[in-house]
């Protein structure tokens, strides 16, 4: 039996060694994102593919589609021709002194009401100078534009428009804006509120997302479910100190300040108004001093008399739930509190049942795992402050509370309610860390029916009634498959199945996944190595380690290549073997997994990163003296940190924007896992890079963006004066006028510029 | 004949070369400014070294001596404890809240006066918080402090004292003071003029030198001959763009504006102040609309009644000297004026005869070089228009001039007269190009006498008669040789040889000196040729070329070396052949020689290069595909410029803080050579580096200091994202907080840097 298996293992090997010489290399312009023929050889999707009602529709480049919930039949509901038509007819409920250009292409388009046949799209008129944009109304049963309203503000962005009221927030530069519709009339677009007489910009924000985008803030505006009010952040930064961007494409070097509160400095204050739309005023909380504090998860009561906000206390191990009535900002009551030794993290705001508004679903990390806690707000408690499950969490609910799931896996994302059915549509982890599964959970009795696939990464969304999903799937065997899928969990009906050019047509490298234990010696991390194309098991290779290794991260998921990227397939098809380990403190693994980093980030990521690299000198093909390293942001934090700790390993690394010095990072993300330069001295002086200048002894270059607004220039340019005055050598390299991440042709360029680095000092 | 020579010169070889074995290898620690051995290796020197009238002292740490000028003898005049014991004694002048500190040293002393025996220095009170500089004057005969007086502004700098009358003019912050004594009262300083009610730092300054530095232009302050006025500089930038630069090493980085007009941008406004220091008041010369213009070399009448200035347009085609009444600030009239269809360069003030107030000597390049002629103020003319000998200068005297100098040589420098015998002593370059003599010059038969010996660098100063020289004497042969030598030109005595620790310990390489025909096929450029330490004329070494080419310098001297840097004999040693060319555009060479490169800096200066370049690969024992170039600031743009130009003869380059687009370079140097971006744009255009930025094949990185104020980042920023742009590959590196140069340690770090990079890539 052995015999014969090797024999055919052996013919196989050949076969596929024959036809693989017949395949063709790919270059960095076919595999970086920026590529001139990246887009060429990612498997096929259908981009534009929603939901209206329980319609499925492709908002395409000529036309809208409609694909068949039954058989996955297309055809074509509206097309591009017909809404150009109308947009010159003179059937128009308007009049206007500049025609809107005719459009090139409804994939912007959206299908708002699922009652109605409207298509809303986003038009031009006039030229560089005289441009508008109006937001404009399809008919397609009556085949006209039925309604539109004018955007005046040139830079107008964050649009937020509210089906229930037909109305339009968005924001230009700190003004919040709101537009609507009176049928034949423009509606001029209004200034909300003065941003306080203060002149100098970003010193009073409105509308947008605060908090610089952490605890799940997304958006600054938030529309009640009926339309009657807009919620809106408020952010007074004029306290911040600002950080000296540099332009140098203007005719001399321009400053442009940038609000960038850094550990332990003055942060910005919050709060949050309630704009009734009927009578004009404008409500704030009454939430009392913003200082230090943050207001994050803004949610709705279905009757629009209750605001809620999980407020958090700035040394992020307090959060309450807190209640706000929404005409008179005053504060009702908390509904739950949470605490933590090392941080709470609240991340997504409250989903009420639609079959019952008593009832709200809540998540909560509390017994270790991000789950989904059924409160219903008939039921008061009196509030007794009780033990998370195996954590350090401590909650109290006052209100009588159900666990929906449980289980040592997490729940990802409510995609919304199966009315008929009540079940609530999640993704979760429950089959693997490294995948998103859909389920429709049963309320009643948590059981949970699997929708798609087992094995592999899906995308989905809900159609109106909950009945089905598009279900847009994808694994390391999968390039992607695309499905109508009932949420019953039967068979449903698939659009889609798409090829991989890339596999198909180039010499592919062999990727594979794993464990390894962690540095603790019991936990499993997985790993993904790529050997390199054309493997010859009996050559001794170069190998580099790509690393992220901070929390909200994961690099390994079973997707496609096991989502390596781009320049890791490159790197193996130049002769590297290429290996990442989602080392302890990164995402989906739970909150002990994650939170062992508290107060000293970089050590537990970078022993576990140094379990990966002795796997790697274990390994016969690897040059054990040739282990190089290369991460962004966090991942270029862990490349130099490793690079300073390890030099006995690494020998070679590059790192990316990467944080030398915690305290030169903001408020938010770093003091939830570093707490404040004052109270954690140990911490920030463990962790800051510049006291490891002088252990430089391999080849490490730092790369970054010119205005990083993320981790900001200080971090790297400290580090290079840090090594100068340690008398020692690092290589670096700007990219002028990037941000935190090079896209577009410069992503090709800086994975170019990664490549000839270790090129020139590891091969 | 022959080969008895030849067996000698066999014999020779061996010897060396065992010798050479035997010899120390130098480090970057050795031969580097700022390396820890660097002191120990040059040649002695005897710092302090200064005339007293005619007597000759030194202020050295422990003692101020003195030397016999007839046979060298060195005694004691005055000791640090005697004047510490004066300092701690009550026997002074003045009650003081808090005591002086203890000095020291005596080096930064001085002893203003001839015909008194009073040592004038600077001392400290106080603590960090309390600090206090005082001007103290020790009276050596009496041994007590006689005087003295405070300077009560912290960042007090530009101390311009005036013997005459016994006040200190110096600068703080942006303002100007004067400060005196009166017998034992301390005489506070008070600030001279407000700086018009402006808040911005920098907007107006007062006392300090103008127009960048330009024109000869080295400090603010001019006191008249008998104190009776102080001429000072008004500098109003106000209108004068910031560049950005950025401070990393505060809690978060800072802004840091530094004014900087940038060539074709709005420029700063000059005016000249007289204050009359009896009265208090001050008068502005009535110059009319100071907007573009210059006011250069401020000269005093000896009378005290007239000012000079050079007046200059922005175009700097057309210079005038203006005499203005120094009381009423009126304009007395032009007396002389000079044209040219390139530029004209004033960088001398006047100097008046000593024995003939009516006569001054001026400075010109009218006939090509420098040369001085004779003004005499009693003899005006009617003024007309005439052509420079062989140039495009023309110039019209208003006065009777006579030429004092003439020929194919330049003077560099007056010292000053020899009353008795009325001589002028000057520096010049009649012998040679590549050194400066010292020449008694005759002012009425022109005859000139040689002073010291003819080969070789002199660095002199005059005593107060005139009659001797200390003569700071070096050159490839003679490590230094002090001797104080009369100027009649007879025999001196010598106080100091040194040897050269360097030559004596080291293994040297062999330093030549040569000339090729510059690329216009008539012109002799001198070169300086390395060969590598233990040269062996069997290999093939690579070559580096190290440039400057920029206007106003000269790399060449007959001084130790060759005038080599260290740089230089370390990469010799590492196995390079190290070569420079003064090519045309560099100073020394007259008028022509420098200004063929005007409105397209880079072309003939590349062209001259590449003639030594090519001179490189015809020596049998250069690797002509080996060939590599590094310069700084203007020979940063020469390696930039010859990377992107002729990349196939450099293979590897760097460019230390060069100018990429002379649009970036500041006013006053930039528009000399380049006029204006408008009224240049061809020119602007051929030489901005960005432009070639596509052509780069070989290694080339860019090396700048983080806020560096001559060359800002601008530069090198922007050609980096056009290399991105373009999709080649420079390298880059940056040493924060420096600036246009690295100094002390940073400096090593620098030629480490540097060194690694061609060893990466050249080698």
């Amino acid at each position: 039996m052995k015999r014969i298996f090797s024999l055919i293992a052996l013919f196989c090997m050949i076969a596929t060694s024959l036809s693989a010489q017949e395949k063709k290399a790919y270059t960095l312009e076919d595999v970086i994102p920026g590529g001139s023929n990246y887009f060429n050889l990612i498997p096929k999707n259908m981009p534009g593919l929603q939901w209206w009602g329980d319609v499925c529709v492709r908002t395409d480049v000529d036309d809208i589609k409609l694909y068949d919930v039954k058989n996955g039949k297309e055809s074509v509901l509206v097309t591009l021709e017909e809404v150009n038509n109308a947009l010159k007819s003179d059937n128009k409920p308007y009049k206007l002194t500049q025609e809107v250009k005719p459009l090139h292409t409804l994939q912007g388009a959206s299908l708002p009401w699922e009652e109605r046949k409207v298509v809303m799209f986003f038009g031009k008129a006039g030229d560089d100078k005289t441009s508008e944009t109006y937001a404009l109304f399809y008919d397609f049963d009556k085949k006209q534009i039925t309604e539109m309203f004018r955007i005046q503000e040139k830079d107008a962005t964050n649009f937020d428009f509210c089906e229930a009221n037909k109305t339009l927030a968005y924001t230009a530069g700190d003004h919040l804006y709101i537009a609507n519709a009176e049928t034949k009339d423009l509606t001029k677009a209004v200034s909300l509120i003065p941003t306080g007489g203060k002149e100098e910009p970003n010193a009073v924000v409105y509308g947008q997302a605060v908090h610089r985008n952490e605890f799940g803030i997304m958006k600054g505006t938030f529309w009640s479910p009926k339309g009657t009010y807009l919620a809106f952040y408020r952010m007074d930064q004029s306290m911040v100190t600002d950080y000296p961007q540099v332009n140098t494409t203007t005719r001399i070097a321009t400053m442009e300040p940038d609000k960038y509160p850094m550990a332990g400095m003055t942060s910005h204050k919050v709060t949050v108004g309630v704009y009734n739309v009927s009578t004009g005023k404008t409500t704030y909380l009454q939430a009392g001093d913003p200082t230090d504090r943050y207001f994050t998860n803004i949610s709705w009561d279905p009757d629009e008399k209750s605001i809620y906000v999980i407020e958090l206390n700035r040394d992020q191990n307090h959060a309450q739930l807190v209640q706000y009535d929404a005409v008179t900002g005053e504060k009702m009551g908390v509904l739950y509190e949470e605490k933590h030794s090392k941080y709470v993290e609240p991340q997504h705001p409250l989903t009420f049942l639609p079959w019952d508004d008593t009832k709200f679903i809540y998540w909560s990390q509390r017994d270790g795992f991000h789950h989904l806690y059924l409160m219903d707000t008939t039921k008061k408690l009196k509030g007794e402050w009780k033990q998370g499950k195996d954590t350090d969490d401590q909650y109290c609910e006052y209100l009588k509370t159900t666990p929906l799931t449980q289980g040592d896996w997490l729940v990802q994302q409510i995609l919304g309610f199966n009315k008929a059915r009540k079940e609530i549509i999640i993704g979760s982890t429950e089959i693997s860390p490294l995948q998103t599964n859909i389920f429709a959970l049963n309320v009643k009795n948590g059981k949970r029916t699997l929708i798609g696939k087992k094995d592999g990464m899906h995308r989905a969304m809900l159609s109106g009634s909950g009945k089905y999903i598009i279900d847009n799937f994808t694994s390391n065997d999968v390039p992607r498959e695309i499905s109508i899928l009932p949420t019953d969990g039967k068979k449903g009906v698939l659009l889609l199945t798409a090829n991989d050019p890339l596999k198909d047509e180039y010499n592919m490298p062999e990727i594979t996944l794993g464990t390894i234990k962690a540095a603790d010696g019991k936990t499993d991390l997985y790993y993904r190595l790529i050997k390199p194309v054309n493997f010859d098991p009996n050559k001794k290779y170069p190998a580099i380690i790509y690393v992220y290794g901070g929390p909200h991260a994961q690099m390994i998921h079973n997707t496609r290549f096991y989502d390596a990227r781009g320049w890791d397939l490159y790197m193996a098809q130049q002769g590297y073997v290429m290996l990442t380990v989602d080392s302890r403190g990164s995402d989906n693994r739970g909150i002990k997994f994650e939170n062992c980093t508290f107060r000293h980030l970089g050590d537990e990521e970078m022993k576990d990163q140094v379990e990966g690299a002795k796997f790697l000198q274990s390994l016969p093909y690897v040059d054990a003296d040739k282990i190089g390293v290369h991460g962004w942001s966090y991942g270029g934090f862990m490349t130099t940190n490793l690079m300073l700790t390890y030099p006995e390993i690494f020998k070679v690394g590059v790192a990316g924007g990467p944080v030398i010095d915690w305290q030169f990072y903001e408020v938010m993300y770093g003091e939830r896992y570093m707490d404040t330069p004052e109270t954690n001295p140990e911490g920030y002086k463990g962790s800051n890079l510049r006291e490891k200048a002088g252990n430089l002894k391999g080849r490490l270059e730092i790369i970054i963006g010119g205005t990083d607004p993320v981790c900001v220039p200080q971090h790297s340019i400290s580090f290079l004066r840090a090594c100068i005055d340690a008398g020692t050598h690092p290589d670096f390299f700007i990219y002028p006028e990037d941000g935190h991440n090079m896209m577009g042709r410069d992503r090709v360029h800086l994975h170019e510029h990664i490549t000839r680095y270790f090129t020139d000092f590891l091969k």
